[in-house]
């Protein structure tokens, strides 16, 4: 079986970093001539996965933005991630879910087993009940080839209260930041897995002072990073390298409104454009 | 308005703390002969809706559950909560939702705008991205009449290692564990609300240990409690004041197993029998 980490590994060595995100909210519909619903939504997404085959690696639908239209927009989120992986895209599905035992198991059956209507390459995970609640997620992923990225220190400045928070809870390593103990629980469980790369990574704000977070490059070794943060929100893909240091090839790089901004005609050139900013961003 | 701490104190009042659990995992759905699917789940979940209606205050279904089943499965919930509203009973939508900005604004509206297909009372709402990310939807929740419940301390062993870590975030109160301060922020934005119980309130599994978690009865004064843990998770309901102390009065308890693995035939007699469980429970 191939993992999530080589097919991840093979789509950046061939098209880059950039990770196009498919974030259909209200205002973006109507700029789009789409109505704010379930189908707005299915058509700027369909329509996004046409501009971005080819032409990135990966793509990472924001759930959200299907789900504030109830079932009939998740039936569309469906059409998106089936449409994208039958081009032959990643599909990372930006969920944020976080629970325990069983309940997390319902959540892995929805995003990540095959025929499941809702089956993606990835999820998005959040570790509030401790990164360890996640461990059997992250395994059933590894088991199916299936790739996850769990929430360790994103950009938005009221993330330091509970990610740099110290641990306190009586292990060895104790007095890590939050942010730190979930990189490296999830990093350990890509040992042993083939490949250069791990399927299972993190999410790190492309924007985020690492260092304060406790991700140091040895931290975030062989394991992939998703990235918000590029483009309209701030980060220059100039700076790949020395944002995210010896890691920097394993980053999935997205950006939504930098691309999604130039509207139905002018989204393929627009992924182009942005594409090409990373190239060579990997050099010294 | 009448706000969701108004509706939720009335319904405790009379019908006492115990919450129905919808939780219709796979094993579930077999040994009440249903088919392990969409169909299945929302058989179950209106079969549960008929037996809670008139005998408790409040239901609480579990999304991933439902979200298994895809697109399908959402639509299930959409008639299983609006099922449960129709027959006068509050539903807490438990999806542990949580992101940031205009994502976060997408969430709070599939959950708690009028008219949404998936309009709950409430939600439970994650905070690994900051408590304080989560302000602007806990604030649409009030403007709404709705509530929402915030995950602070819950009972998994795993959960200590972000829940317990100490708070290092240069702000004047930092120091305090990660589920204190969630508790704090959440509490505060009760302040003013009509009534004695708040619309905004914290998920405490009713087997934590919450003095470790620094979540004493002056932090979670007037806040509602949803209190998974009672029942077949191991609390008993003749400890709710020994467990929540002064603020025992403000909990929802969740059973979900111990009242749906009566079976269809036995549930209606199961929710009477276990909701009297808890009278009397107030009591010194």
């Amino acid at each position: 079986m191939i993992t999530f980490g080589q097919r991840l590994r093979t789509a950046l060595d061939t098209y880059g970093a950039l990770c196009v995100g498919i974030d259909p909210h209200e205002s973006l519909l109507t700029a789009w001539g789409l109505t704010p619903s379930a189908a707005g939504a299915r058509e700027l997404g369909l329509r996004v996965v046409d501009a971005a085959a080819g032409r990135v690696g990966v793509v990472k639908p924001q759930v959200a933005f299907f789900e504030q239209y109830g079932s009939r927009g998740i039936a569309a989120l469906e059409d998106v991630q089936a449409a994208a992986r039958a081009a032959g895209l990643l599909v990372i599905a930006d969920g944020k879910r976080g629970d325990i035992g069983s309940t997390m198991a319902g959540y892995t059956s929805a995003w990540l087993s095959p025929g499941s209507p809702l089956e993606a390459d990835a999820v998005t995970l959040s570790p509030y009940l401790g990164p360890d609640s996640l461990i059997e997620s992250l395994r059933t992923a590894l088991r199916l080839g299936k790739g996850a990225f769990v929430l360790a220190a994103t950009s938005n400045p009221e993330a330091a209260t509970v990610q740099r928070a110290l641990v306190d809870d009586g292990s060895a390593d104790e007095g890590q930041r939050v942010a730190e103990r979930v990189a490296r629980d999830v990093g350990s469980l890509n040992i042993g897995l083939p490949g250069s790369l791990g399927s299972l990574g993190v999410v790190v704000g492309a924007t985020v002072d690492r260092a304060a977070f406790g991700l140091t490059d040895i931290v975030l070794a062989g394991t992939p990073v998703l990235a918000p943060g590029f483009g309209a929100q701030g980060a220059d893909p100039a700076d790949l390298r020395t944002l995210f240091g010896y890691g920097a090839a394993n980053v999935v790089a997205n950006e939504s409104r930098s691309i999604l901004s130039a509207g139905p005609a002018g989204i393929a050139a627009r992924v182009d454009e942005r594409a090409a900013r990373y190239e060579g961003s990997l050099r010294g």
